[in-house]
């Protein structure tokens, strides 16, 4: 038949784009953990081949005269066959990634690489104005971005749009809004309280014990390393080169027990999702995450929901207490459990509690829409930084490194669609766990026992396993029967943090 | 200028291909340190992708037309000066890429690929019949990529000149009788002695403090870990993906002290080289080695020349008595310096003396000029390796694991060519060292006190800079002032395994 020798044709094409850019996710990856500091000056420009060459082979026209004639071929299959959603997920990646000029693309790279690395200057310095000119350069080439999008309704909603596609400014606005006013009461109730002791996590606790300790807790819920690994870097990420090779990286901090161990399990959460991946999609334009927001949900809910919860504990605490007999001697579960769980008003997203998280997530998503509506100009954004960080959270940032430096995003990317994931993946944590539970009641009590293959089955039976097939909303549908709502979430932290402060 | 628009498109396209290049060579990298088992398939499909997409922007037929006009520019330049080397290096790597179909490569990159796995597996099972219809293949294969440049002396002339441009089967067999001829006198005459005792080095040596001290010492011959480092890997190998990124690899036998130190040494001289090329090259055809021949003369020179030298020991031995004192206590350097340097006909290449080295080499460029003449089949190959190395070693090997399974290079790669380097390298480690003490006769005085930047610096200057600017007989003739000669080779085994076995 026709049609199959050009969908193997597409398929031939497509998977050398695949294999380009998951070369271009190996040294970024190296970058990263061992290349010397002499490959630099190289390994930039390297990089910006592999994505140079893997852009021009995915926007030739050969690839739109192919989706073209296939197009009856996909609208004679149900909507969710593979070959169906390899047409439909393609589509919608090409004719996104033909309407940006190669020329724009470049201009673009070559601009966010120099910004990158002039923040990574200025947030030590505390000095914003050495990256201001870059940074309003950002904001226009962000607008000029989102232009290639004509008929949107907010000039935000192209950028929301890529991260968290089905997403547009006022449907994150509304979201955030009711999450707001159910947040700010929990975060004032728990700040009438005195704050949780966490003293037993701030001991020292040495990397070595860390590590292996946080490798046995992240296979036991599901890693898989025959098709991963971890190793150190500044930042932990997660990388994914092939559905057989999906690795992590993480942090130790030797006088503070949370850090290596919290990021495994997020990383971890984010590695398993793209694990558990149909290896029918392996080197398909269907493997990965669907979108920020659900890859968010997946890290949360393996770091939140499981890994901060006291069943999890009442399983890994006695462990952890023979590991660290010293440190932990005499420490009692409960005082860890609220140790783990401490509500408070920091200064940093990333080491803010999920409590108050998602207020420094609202911050940013206001300030990006302000900005590109231009109701903000980036010479006023360390000002009106300091303000709504006082009146958010009471404290006035001491200087922009910890306000409006502290986030790699907007120095690194574009303005515009960078932070709304995080929120709503804390939002479909617990929307995806609730129905992980109705399916299986037993997840709690089998957590209790160090279990976890119900409730990481049920994730790749019911997400993982999907990759790009769903878009986020037709995800959340598909697994809930309905549209996103926050409820699960305020129930779960009206619950948890209800119990935890007596409120 | 005309010409410099046109020079700079070249670069351009020519910094595209090594850019593409250096990423297969991080890939490659990766698969052997830190890969997990399950990104194996998904590597083989990325390498393979980028070598084909390297390649299709190669031999395009701008770069062709681009060299073209760029001639009349390239002879109005002095021969040695960067741009004509430029311009000439390229036109020679094009003319030969552009004789060999894309298709030709493919199937020949697939076939090598698997035949490589085929032997994987039967070299440890001694199962020579489980590759051999593979070889038959790799031969008809070798033979048809020789046809490829017609107009040949030998049928092994165009695949010896690709390792070592300018060399051809006669002059390689030429110059091998003549070393023969003053090798086997000397290999009898030390087989007449008792054996030398290496007990020392087989004591138990832990791979920490080994690791420790093979690092400190390439450290100090001028192994730049700025621009480098090492790794484990189950074999050692050099790798490049910049001239700021020029990684090691090592093995290590807790109770065989030779092993990764040695091996340390061996590489880190394939590093300097790629090291100590003129920065001005970065990113350029000009950037690498010149020939199998150099780059093993590199490996070589620093691994025995130097590292097996009395006067190198004369530094280092105290230190290494003093990391590991318990197991060379009492153990007199000249005892040391004997087993470091214990000649045995022993039936494994790479674990060979640098005397019977040569031997082992002769033996397989022989059966590559027969097989590929005709008057040697691929069935009758290991009854000949057997025959050939009872009568030049006395000793029949037991299996064909240890025959003619042992190396990688015709299972991963052609038949012809795969072997002379090493030989060629032995010979002009010592002709190039002869030269840098005719210029720096305070050299091994200098190495006994542990120094060697004199050294470094003269290789760095009549070495390492030129890259790829001349070739191989260029280059010794530029370095000598003579053709090439294996008078300086005999000289130093001469005098080195005479004083040893007082012959």
């Amino acid at each position: 038949m026709k049609h199959e020798k050009k969908f193997a044709e597409l398929k031939t094409l497509l998977a050398e784009v695949n294999d380009l850019n998951n070369a271009a996710s190996v040294l970024g990856w190296d970058q990263a953990t061992y290349m010397p500091n002499g490959g630099a000056p190289a390994r930039g420009r390297q990089l910006a081949t592999l994505s140079k060459v893997a852009q021009e082979k995915f926007i030739d026209k050969k690839i739109g005269k192919l989706l073209d004639d296939l197009l009856p071929y996909e609208e004679s299959l149900p909507y969710d066959s593979d070959d169906a959603s390899y047409l439909r997920v393609t589509r919608h990646d090409y004719e996104r990634a033909t309407k940006i000029p190669p020329a724009f693309l470049a201009e673009y790279n070559v601009h966010a690489a120099e910004t990158y690395q002039l923040w990574t200057e200025a947030r030590p310095a505390n000095d914003f104005a050495r990256v201001r000119p870059n940074l309003e350069r950002t904001l226009d080439l962000s607008r000029q971005l989102a232009d290639f999008f004509p008929g949107y309704e907010h000039i935000a909603d192209p950028l929301i749009d890529f991260a968290d596609y089905g997403m547009k400014a006022s449907s994150v606005r509304a979201l955030f809004a009711e999450l707001r006013s159910e947040l700010v009461p929990i975060v004032k109730a728990i700040a009438s309280q005195s704050p949780a002791d966490d003293s037993c996590l701030r001991k020292h606790y040495p990397e070595a014990q860390q590590a292996e300790f946080g490798a046995r807790v992240v296979k036991e819920l599901g890693y898989d390393f025959n098709r991963g690994r971890i190793d150190k870097t500044h930042h932990p990420f997660m990388t994914s080169f092939s559905i057989g090779d999906v690795r992590i990286t993480t942090r130790v901090k030797e006088d503070f027990l949370g850090e290596l161990l919290f990021s495994n399990v997020h990383e971890a959460g984010h590695a398993m999702y793209e694990q558990g991946n149909d290896p029918a999609h392996e080197g398909t334009p269907l493997a990965g995450g669907t979108s920020a927001g659900v890859h968010e949900s997946q890290s949360r809910l393996w770091e939140n929901v499981v890994g901060r919860s006291r069943g999890f504990w009442e399983h890994y605490y006695p462990i952890l207490q023979a590991q660290f007999s010293e440190q932990l001697k005499g420490v009692p579960l409960d005082e860890f459990y609220r140790a783990i769980n401490k509500v408070e008003k920091s200064l940093i997203r990333t080491d803010a509690d999920e409590v108050t998280y998602n207020l420094h997530v609202m911050l940013r998503l206001d300030f990006e829409l302000q900005l590109l509506e231009g109701t903000l100009s980036i010479r006023d954004l360390p000002e009106a930084w300091h303000e709504r960080f006082e009146s958010d959270f009471g404290v006035v940032p001491p200087n922009d490194s910890d306000g409006v430096l502290q986030d790699v995003h907007w120095y690194g990317g574009v303005i515009g669609g960078a932070f709304q994931g995080y929120t709503l993946g804390n939002v479909m944590s617990a929307l995806f766990y609730e129905e992980a539970l109705k399916a299986h009641p037993e997840i709690p009590s089998e957590m209790k026992q160090g279990k976890f293959a119900t409730l990481h089955g049920w994730l790749v039976q019911n997400i993982y396993r999907h990759g790009r097939k769903y878009t986020a909303p037709e995800l959340v549908k598909k697994v809930t029967g309905a549209d996103l709502t926050i409820k699960p979430y305020i129930q779960y932290l009206k619950t948890k943090y209800g119990e935890l402060y007596s409120l």
